[in-house]
């Protein structure tokens, strides 16, 4: 499982304004804990930043961390979760996992974060 | 009739977050009680989980178990709800069925459950 | 007109659960009462059934009804409605019609019934 | 059945070039000469003119005869195409007919003349 | 500028019914006062009617008033507010522009009247 | 298997002329003859028709007959081509089969007869 | 009518390859000749320059000098053609008008020209 | 960085209204502040306007003046609001900067501002 | 790298037919040689069976055996193909390869083997 | 404007099968020469490779070149073909720049080089 230590923060530059971020990686991929084939999704992540912004590019090496380990889907998306929430301390987060279909069924799990 | 013995669950890994999941079925068919013709749907089921969530397999096994089967939509809807809250006690659950169209008319059916 | 005794109901299977049905009907066709071209539209329907849940056959004769009579789109939203809710009591229903354009303009007229 | 003597031509203004029409009626409305009830089609004509082109209002009240006419598909199509090739006589003239969902079965017949 | 009578309305058929109306004009265009070029927009209308509804045809003839006119977006929407107002006394209305882009840049202005 | 006897025909109105037929069936649905897992597919065919047209409410029954039967992608689009054209006798027929995905692979096939 | 002397051209900066250019112009508008209703279309050009290239700002102004000019589809497509043909001697060209509905019933007129 | 001079306002001519305004600008670029690189995005400015509206010309500039700079976005997003605020005074207004995907992830940064 | 051992085949049942099958992977990801990041893709496949039609679960083993393997675009789609013909001696094939942009820029190669 | 020396290749690994690239750049802008604002296209790229690929990192430094280069449209693409084709011999290219709308006109240049 890849280590919340290889997540990287910047200063919030207007901390004293409540505003949005969000972003999209449609890149992912883990795999089945059962079965040991891939799973492929699209994970979105929206937070409003307290202190500290997230930096794109080691959450896009910590969510490639994921790519050769066995976790189901709702343990996968809680646990992004608590490691953003830990480095950054956001006032309010949600993170989105879209998983693509698996016998013809498709999953979305969502959870968020309200500080 | 697809027994709701059918159904599998497995702990909430979560089960103090209140956290959203979304399971789309595309491929469900099921027989016209009056006419023997079959029906085609797309299934959704929203909930958030209690103790227990829904294994996904075993949720395609019984909603295949439907395949040869008569039964109205309005039915059809109320009653897998009723059958998937039994076996997990979802905190809230919703289930939709989007029926294909027959002389030209499609119908949607909506039917939810809050503990 | 059509008679709203073309219209037929079936007893509710769950009439204890507040729960939603939507129905499209995108080959509608009536007659504009000025010029006597035809009109074309897409009749949506959704209601929280009562008592009785509504025939699909049925509607879609007495939606044919329509054919070959000419009526304003105001007219016509309102008394689908008025037909509608009085052979099935429903809790809550709308009617929506989207009329194709004419002179580049289109128009949406949408109607709903509180029990 | 409408009588090609509805239809109207007015004089091809660059009979020497050899270019494209193309007229589409998304609003067909025919009946089914089995069970009476209505079919939905597009209709899509493509021609090059030769010493005349199709005047469209005429066309219009032209394909609305068609309204309370029990004609079968593979009849129509070919109709359309002979009564505009007598009117018009094109270099090359197409119809196609789209003809919306029955039974889930959806159905275009094409039918072609050249000079 | 064309003047608010060459709107028409006729009486609201379900007068004691609150229901809503929607028109969309996506073939509306003016000039730019500035550069005396033309401004291509849709032009959508919402209203709930109150003892008057819009007559469609003198409605079209209205908005084509504004061909060779030089108006800026922000007083166009609210004149066409004001203008569909004074004639037929709608219980709400919205009026919206969607105005093409310009040096690449797309602008909607939207104004409301509540009675 | 569905016997090929359940198809039929009707005279080609228009013999003489070299005219297109399409039929699309959304709604396909057969068995996986390895897992018995449901197949989906929409099923697609094209023909210029010789003596004979394919009657379409015959033709739907005649798929639904493959519903509760295992066969292999390769095999059911083969098998529905010579059937067709075994009952038809067509000019020119392509009969194409696209399945829905498994393992995250869609697949279609496709298969033509000349006469 | 524009006169075609508004058009203005630049040398060909590459004459010796031959090469295409694609214009579309979403926002043009003409006048029926006979009801003196407002028509809308979009203008495409395709041509293969020869020693001049269409200046685009002055073919702006051309095409919107046919906004109060009463017109036939036809005829319009037609002339747009032998006047860009007149200007600038291109090696091939072709010129769509693609038409807005008007009774449901929209339309393209396709024009070529072969040095 | 480009000057907040270079805004232009207009007087806004329904003061009394409350009426929104939306600006789409597809087009924006600046330069990555790390690598140098450039940045794509959509800036999409809503707003009520206050004593002033923003004239779109001079906004055009503006926004073009980031072209060569070095900006992070969510630095470049509260910068844009808070010029913008600075010279109309609106009643309300946000800011959104949706940026193109890099190392497969697309960001969108989203600030308003109430008086 | 995948060994081609891997792949099986099953016996084509309608050797005498030249008939098409195409199969589409959109859930392949390799690794970039350079960079050691992951790139992802889809994978299109045609061809037209000879003696031989590939089975599709050791196909999608295959293609994962790529997941962890550096590997150039342009030899990946040349590899596969000369892989998937050499155990499949297919008539005609084309692999092609659609890769997700990187800096903004998407890619796709394709290759094809004729017998 | 960019020198072609920007560019890099490495060697063609299956130079002796004739196969396809296609490469898409939607993030290019360069300024128009007659009044400094910026243009947008979308850059395409298709080529069969002789003895050389094109490396995309320095393909993408070298389109970037352009930013802030005032160069007209067919200039441009045709420019942009014969420093490709100059540095990687390739045995087919075509190059395409689809540019945003300025008055509302859009346009595509497409020009193509066969060794």
């Amino acid at each position: 499982m890849p280590d919340k230590q290889l997540l990287e923060t910047f200063e919030n530059p207007y901390p004293d304004r409540e505003y949005d971020i969000l972003i999209e990686q449609p890149e992912f991929t883990s795999l089945c804990p059962k079965t040991g084939h891939p799973d492929f999704a699209t994970i979105v992540i929206r937070y409003v930043p307290g202190p500290k912004c997230l930096e794109l590019k080691a959450l896009k090496i910590y969510l490639q961390g994921y790519r050769n380990e066995g976790i189901f889907y709702e343990r996968l998306v809680n646990r992004i979760l608590d490691d953003l929430v830990a480095v950054c301390s956001p006032r309010r987060m949600t993170v989105e996992g879209h998983f693509t279909p698996r016998g013809g069924i498709s999953t979305t799990v969502t959870a968020s974060h309200n500080s």
